[in-house]
Formats: C-alpha cells, structure tokens, sequence
C-alpha cells in the first residue's frame, strides 16, 4: 500500500477522534517534548487524542495503514525520553481516557483507563476505605499507562512490589489495531502465556494500553519512622533483615543515605537534621503498624544499638516528625539548587552494594569539577546518583564510573526509570546478546514494521 | 536437512549427557506417564537427563537438528497432563540439575538448579534462617522447574504470590538450543521486556528454564490460626477483608470450606470437628503474627461474632489444634476414599463467587449419580470442585455446570494448575481469540518449528 499523504492521515484521524481530538500546529508546539525538556516543544506530526480503546484501535490502524511510527505518551514525566518524538511521528497521549469505575470492595480492585492520573487513583481507592499503593513524586501528572509501561518503583516497592504486581489485567492495542483485551479481576489465572507481562515496562514497544484492572489493599493503619546512622551499609542491611524479621512483610521503605546527601539535604534552611552530619551510613526506615507495636519497634532499634550495628537513631514521635525525616529523601530540588542535576538510576545486589559505592565514589572524585551524591531503595536494590554536569567528556567519565561495574556485579543500568532513548548505549551492559535477541524477537512478533515507539530501548 | 534417523539421535544424546544420562527401553517403560497416571508407562522415544544449562542447550540443537519435539520434565507431579509425552518425543527431565548453591543471606536469595525439589530449596532457606514461601502437598517430589513452567500457587498466595512473585532471575534454553540467562538477583530492573515472564506460567512451550534465581522472606515469627462459621461466602469475605486491614498483609491463608466439603473431612475417624456441622460456610484464616498480637486477633474475631459476620469460631491454642484445623482441608485423599475423585481448579471474582458457586451446585445436583464438593484459596479467587467421575456423558456434564460460567463471570478454567493437554478444550472459556493469537505470537517467535512441548496449553 502506498504511504498515505500526512494531511489525507490527518484528516483521518480527525475523523476517529473529533475535531478537538486531534492537537497540532502552534497548539502541540505549546507542549513541551516532555518533563525533562521543559522549553523544547513536541515535535511530532500531530498528537492523537482517542477517548477509548475502540478510537485507539482505529487511529492505530490508519497509521498502520499509512506506514507512520506512534509514541504513547501519558503524563511524560519520565526521565529517559521514552515519550520523545520525531517530527514524522504521531504521538497519541491517553489524555481522554481517565474513566475510573467503582471500587470494588470485596474483590479489592478497580478498572480504570490508563490516562488517569495516579494521583486520582490513589484518590478513588482512599474514598472507598482502601489504598493503591504505588506512589511517585510525579503523582499528580504521571498515569496509570506511564506507570505500566515503566513498571514504575517508587517509595513502597519493599512492602507492595512494582506496578507490575498492581496489575490484574490490562486492554491493549498492537500496532496493527488489534485488541488484545485480558481485563480480568484474578489473582491466579494460569491460562498459558501471562499476556499482560509484555506490556508491563517496555515502554510502549509492545502495544498501547488503554484500560487496566488495578488491585488495591486495606489502608495502613499508621507508621513507625526512624532515622538511623550505621557504621556501613552492610550494616544497615543487617537492620533491614532484622526489621523485616521482627514485622514480616511490613517494612515499606528503607532509604539509604550516604553522608554526601545527608549533608547536603540537611544543610542550614534545609530539613532538619536529627543525627549529627559525620556517620559513614544513615536510613530512614519505616513500618507500617499499629501504635501498640511502637515499643516492639524501639526495642527491635535498641536490640541494634547494644550490639552496634546502629550507631545513632531518632524516632519521629508525630506526623511532623515523620514529615520532616521524609523531607531529608524527598527535597532532590536542593540537589538541582547545587548543580547537582544529573540523576542515575541503577541496581545493585545487596550484597555487592557497599564496594560498587566506594569504587563508583572514588572514581567520581578523580573527576575535575565532579560533585556526586548517592543515595536510594537500598532494600530493592535501587541506587540513585546525582552529579554535576560537565562537558561531553566529563560526563562520559561520571557515565562509565556509575555505569560500567553493573555488569560484572550483576547489576543494571535501570532499576526503576527503564532505557528510552536515553539509556539505550548502555543496554548492553545489562543484558546479553541472548537476552537482547529474544526481546527482538518478541519485539518483531508483535510489532514486524516497527511502529511501535521505534527506536526506545533497544 | 534430513530428520536424522532415531537411533543417530539417541547416540547423539548419550554423547553430550553421558551413557547414564539417557534412559529407554524398559528402564523407561518403568516411569509413570505422570502422577496422574501411575500405571501408564512414559510413552517418549526416550528420556534424556542433562546436568548442566550447557548440556540442555546441546540436547535441544541436536533435537532440533533431528526435527524431534521435546517434552520437558519436572517432578511430574502435575493435575493436566503437562508432561505427557507421544512415542516419537523425547522428554528431558531436569533431574540431574538439583544444584543449590550457598544463600546469600543479606540479599536473601539463592541460585538453584531447576531439578531441585521444591522441599530441598525450602529446607536450604530454613538451614539459613529464611524461608522459601511456594508450598504444595507434593513439595516431595515436585521440581523448581516445575513450579515455574506452571507458576505454582499453594495455601499462602495472599501473603506472599505465586512463583511468579518468587523468581527474580532465570536461565532458559530455547527450542533451537539458544541460551538465554538472565541470572541477576534484582528486585529492580527495568531494561526492557522482562524476559523470565516469557517462561513462567508457559508450561515449558517456550523454553527449558534450568537454573533461577529464587526469593527468600524471613522466617514467620509464628501463627495464630482459626477455623470460622460464617452466614454465607461473602461474610466470610468481609472476615478476610477485616483480617487484610487488622494484620497488613499478614493474613497468610485464607480457605473457603463449603459445608458438604466440611461434612465430608470431619466424619467420624477422619480430622476432628471443631464446630457444628450444619452452617452455611466455613473458613480457615491463618495470620502471621508474633504471640503478643493473639489478642489483637481474638478481638477481630469477636467484633466479627458481634454483628453477626461470624457465627462461630474456634481458635488454635497450640500447635497441634493448628495441625488439626489443616487436616479439615488437606486430606484431599479422603475424597478420593469417598469416590469424588474429578478434581477441578478455576478462579472467579470474589464478589461473584456466591452466586457462581450456588448456581453450579444447582446444575451438580441434577446430574445423576454426581457428588460434588467444594473448597478454595477464595482470597485468591481460587476454587477447587471435587466431583465423582461418571461416564462420558455425565463428565461432560459436570464439566459444562463447573466451567461454562466461567466466561460471563470474567473468571478462569484453570487458578493455579495449567492448561496441558487436559484443559485445552476449555481455554477458549477464559482467553479470547485475540489473545490466544497474541500468544501464538509468541510462540511462532521463539519457537517456530513447534519443537518444544508441542500440543499443551494450545
């Protein structure tokens, strides 16, 4: 078939998706390329607003038919240009698919289409007693097909997992229009192949997908929060599994600080500072409980300091306290403030975490003009970096110290924020040829021309 | 190329696996076709046992070479058939892959070989004060391959998943003898398609998944266990609910008894009776917890019993109680002793779960000479239907009244079993066309020639 003209596909899809459907022209250069390129404009074709899976199906039939590549894109708060476009590309945003239906109590799950913010997620399941528990910085714009397709981490991956674990089922459109619909409710479904699995974190190369059933769980019923300082960080693991231990399945987060980000969070008009600024490791740790379990928890604290794997802590004893030692993890505009503004994301075994960060510390310090800091999810092995910008060979340098010891540590170059465009180099330092070649593939199974946000990932 | 003749091939095979690791002959004939058939012989061409992924891979290229299909085994201790082999296949069995290395007790992880039993892995997680969660009556016997090939559930699905959930890493050998390892001990990592979801659940249609990387928890602290009366299935829904909110996440069982079920399991000389015999619905709910929060959960019981959720309710005061409340919902052989002997295994949502289950009792019960029973993980939507076997007729009878409203109620025709060849009929009930051809994408991708287990699930 030959290749539709740009307007006669246009005018195509205006016809699926009404006339305000369809975003182009000065309008869609008032959009920005994403949440990382603030000042660039959206350089695609046009943007495509279907208002359901059935327009969805439609508009990716007829960019099928005109040989024309689409970018999914929800929020585009994402950090690794997965939603960037080319200016021959039609990006199709989930915007007008935000639909949330009633919770269902009993079954604990709600259908929801993916343009819904996960804020207003986290919103519909409070107001039916219960709780969705993946939580991002980004929660008011990031949505539930952006957090699919990245299979988005964040604060709570200790005691809930990943999106991919809150997801029952899903509706998704191939790059051919067909709908691939597996919306059901089930937590065990062994019926062959586990479809929603290819859709879930790769990043809208598989399919676009337009629903979701969403699982929730019971509300917390209250916290125990408490800044630690350790010799080391194998030490603070050790407090980790002893936490773990002592409330089963509750500990919901445990962020390591090294004493860089510690500092620098901390610094004077800052957060406060609890413990003092010149121990070798600190975390915050919290478990979800009741308040009678709080004297189980400062004896389980106290039990760690007798034998010296804590060196100091403090326990927030109200909501306020507890806020202002979050305030220590979560401020990362004051690393921006200190021209700190390149963030890494990677993983690391446990296990090997301590001599990555020291190695990796070191070679930042050899680096002219490098200021770095590191700090992350240390129980799901997840560290985060953040550096200077320098120039192109500055940078590489800060690249190839965080990056290049992942693949003999069995690590990977993204734990949480997947490869996009931006990380797509350094792939290969987290999957073999085999594997790179299976997920081709899959890749060619799914989408053979290649339509499909061509060129993100590999 | 040529098919190679059989006899070339066997010599082949012994070559890579050495004279003790082929098996034909009456050797084989010696081998049950499965559990399920403990008088049929292994119908393969013959049984190849490889001690290493590198030996698989070489096994597989010569197959494949050969034009010969492959049929992979575990501990073949499973309910549909997945191993059965035809007389021109050869099956590989993992079982000289029982390797499991030291557990890394900070990351809590362990590195298996796929034959390792399913009770060696938990008993090398106990050695090492972790716990390996995955538990099946047949823990025995059934391989670690087995439980990923089938993603395995069992009695503790609520608290901690499936194996899905247990797997952070796999190594898996293609049809075409292709190695595809993705060994790395990550909780996060979010580069691409995650490949090990390919192979989980698959029953072995995708590849020969040989060595993985396994998940440990902390050891539970302890249990506090009851055995409760209810008016009816979804009251005793809103007990599971009130526990998943009184004890976050810790509610680790949660077994539906329907009362013909329970009448039958505590007659006279079977498991003792705790409570009466004539209520319309019982449960066993088992929480994880330390001994301190038994009165915390006495007390939910009690508010429970006060607005009438609860009818009655008998608590485990020790161990032994705890075993005798189990024995009520283990000792499937007594259903086997009263001739309901067709076992059954599908999933509905929670909230249709009453109405499905009276309305199938209904058909059960006009269908002469049918007994039926009826149990289940309900938390996980997860039922198992006992039934008489009757003639072909009256089979397929009691097949229509289980599986057929299934579709509408957006449930499944298999929770935790598979598909194999025995469920293959039924998959159009819980998959639709569009998705049968999305996983016959997948198939055709990794395994074009149909070598690898061919005939099960589709």
């Amino acid at each position: 078939m030959m290749p539709m003209t740009s307007a006669a596909l246009l005018d195509r899809l205006t016809a699926i998706v009404g006339p305000t459907g369809l975003v182009t022209g000065d309008e869609l250069r008032g959009r920005s390329a994403n949440w990382t390129r603030p000042t660039e404009p959206c350089a695609a074709l046009a943007l495509v607003r279907p208002r359901s899976t059935a327009e969805t199906s439609a508009v990716m039939t007829a960019c099928h038919a005109a040989g024309v590549a689409v970018v999914p894109r929800g929020g585009a708060t994402g950090l690794v240009d997965g939603t960037l476009c080319a200016p021959d590309e039609i990006t199709l945003s989930t915007e007008r698919m935000t639909g949330i239906e009633p919770v269902d109590p009993l079954g604990m799950t709600v259908v929801v289409g993916t343009g819904a913010t996960l804020e207003s997620v986290q919103d519909a399941a409070a107001a039916s007693g219960l709780f969705f528990p993946l939580d991002l910085g980004a929660r008011g714009s990031a949505t539930i097909g952006g957090a699919i397709s990245t299979n988005a981490g964040g604060l709570r991956v200790l005691r809930y997992g990943m999106m991919r674990e809150m997801v029952l089922g899903l509706e998704a459109v191939l790059a051919d229009g067909t709908v691939v619909s597996s919306m059901r409710p089930l937590i065990k479904n062994n019926t062959g192949l586990d479809l929603k699995q290819l859709f879930v974190g790769t990043e809208g190369t598989l399919g676009i997908v337009t629903r979701a059933v969403l699982r929730l769980r019971p509300e917390p019923a209250g916290y125990a929060t408490a800044l630690i300082a350790c010799p080391g960080v194998d030490d603070g693991a050790r407090v980790l599994r002893a936490a773990q231990s002592a409330f089963q399945g509750r500990v919901s987060s445990f962020e390591g600080l090294w004493p860089d980000f510690y500092r620098l969070m901390t610094a004077p008009g800052r957060a406060t500072r609890p413990l003092g600024p010149d121990y070798p490791f600190y975390a915050i740790i919290e478990v979800e409980c009741v308040t009678e379990e709080s004297d189980r928890f400062l004896g389980l604290l106290e039990g760690l300091m007798g034998d010296g794997t804590i060196l100091d802590a403090a326990v927030a004893s109200s909501e306020e306290q507890r806020r202002g030692m979050w305030r220590i993890r979560d401020r990362v505009e004051h690393l921006n403030a200190d021209g700190i503004e390149r963030a890494f994301d990677v993983s690391v075994p446990l296990s090997r975490m301590d001599g990555y960060v020291r190695g990796a510390l070191d070679r930042l310090a050899a680096i002219p003009g490098c200021r770095a800091v590191v700090y992350g999810h240390i129980g799901d092995n997840n560290l985060h970096w953040n550096t200077t910008r320098l120039d192109a060979a500055g940078n590489a340098a800060i690249d190839a110290a965080i990056y290049e010891p992942l693949a003999a540590l069995n690590g990977s170059v993204s734990a949480e924020h997947g490869i996009g465009l931006e990380k797509r180099a350094k792939l290969k330092l987290s999957r073999s040829p085999e594997e790179i070649a299976a997920m081709r593939l899959v890749k060619r199974a799914l989408d053979p021309e290649n339509r499909l946000n061509p060129g993100k990932i590999f």
